[in-house]
């Protein structure tokens, strides 16, 4: 089987917000659907791996853009492993115009957890370590974008706090990965998402929170573009880090 | 041309909810998406209509389900226009299996209005009555569920407060048809929503509600299934209606 795969994606109205441009949680959920399907052909997708009780989770996403995809305009993701690296693997994908011309890319990082012990499996050895049949390296094929950020809060300010509902949660009762990008880009002023648009988004998934868990949110200025948003649960335990960075 | 399309859907991981049922809502973008696209491919489409200044407006949408499809489950959805009343028409949905059992069923109105004036327009008569081409009488192709129900609010009461943020807006910076049965939605004990499911989903729409405008959420018990909701923004003016049966 080939190494990398292709899905096509298509701008629906109610994905675009008011400038017209796809929301960054749906671009994410495109990510992520594209990251399942590809692990699904191969023989590690959650539908297998649960009946090794063993299961994909994310950590890490970062996507970077030189343009969002507008309303009505189709593309393509294109999706790759580009390393394993033990307890972790990490995946690249290309956001494409129908011409080939890059929208942007993305980076994600994975772990694969055992179900009972929530520990993390060495993926070197699972499955004999199919994964690394399909490694395209970067040499191969290259992702431009710089991998994660590191995040700073040296004195991050309160924003809000919120609680949650049954539509924030997933299958596992767990918030949603994309619900956390929709809460979090609404802590910005909406004349900066309407007028500067979001060059780079990225995220670190730390603790899951569960439905009914209240979410505090805070931020920290990392320079004129750059914004890191901590979001916090019940207690005081980090749920999640982000770092928003605008045109 | 032919009068009924079909479009494929397939239930993503992240559109279901902590049953593993897809979400109304994204249901609803299914529907509306379909709409939108039979529409588009006979020349009545919003972007044609933009271009001589009309737009659908979706005044009534209710769904019923003998079961909502689940994650990882795939059907189709097939739409056609039942009737024109000058004013407003009637657009049904089924929601089908693979094998062509169905899922459940919708029903819609639309108006179409002078985006100048705000005024409907003739059907009839708006584009030499080119709808009136693809009507397909309810004999022909039948809907088995009910209309359009009646709303009963004699006391209602005060559940919540929200504000909207950047994520509840379209592209013409009105809150979303779709956020709103999300929010609807979150209004009820997650308990029903997990043991009971919906059954059948009604929701009509009076007035826009803009970016940053406050939606207050007032419910309304009819009998031991079924619960109405009304949603006023600031000033109490009503926004939208809805009617909720569990099973």
């Amino acid at each position: 089987m080939e190494k990398i795969d292709e899905y096509p994606f298509y701008v629906e109205p109610f994905h675009v917000d008011l400038t017209g441009r796809m929301f960054m949680g749906i671009l994410g959920n495109h990510l992520l659907n594209a990251a399942g399907r590809h692990s699904q052909r191969r023989g590690w997708g959650i539908g297998a791996l649960n009946e090794t009780r063993h299961t994909w989770v994310l950590s890490r996403l970062s996507i970077e853009l030189e343009q969002m995809p507008r309303q009505y305009e189709q593309g393509t993701i294109r999706t790759w492993v580009e390393s394993v690296i033990k307890l972790f693997t990490n995946r690249n994908f290309a956001i494409l115009r129908p011409d080939g011309t890059p929208y942007g890319y993305a980076r994600s990082t994975w772990a694969m957890i055992d179900m009972e012990t929530r520990q993390p499996c060495n993926l070197l050895t699972l499955y004999d370590g199919d994964i690394l049949n399909y490694v395209v390296s970067d040499e191969e094929n290259h992702c431009p974008i710089e991998g994660h950020g590191r995040f700073r809060f040296r004195e991050p300010q309160f924003a809000t706090t919120i609680d949650t509902h049954y539509s924030d949660v997933d299958i596992n009762g767990h918030i949603n990965s994309i619900k956390y990008i929709e809460h979090i880009l609404n802590l910005f002023p909406i004349q900066r998402l309407r007028d500067e648009g979001i060059r780079r988004f990225e995220i670190a998934y730390k603790t899951e929170a569960l439905l009914g868990d209240q979410l505090s949110f805070y931020m920290q200025p990392v320079d004129e573009k750059e914004t890191d948003v901590e979001v916090r649960k019940d207690g005081g335990e980090v749920v999640c880090q982000a770092k928003v960075r605008f045109f």
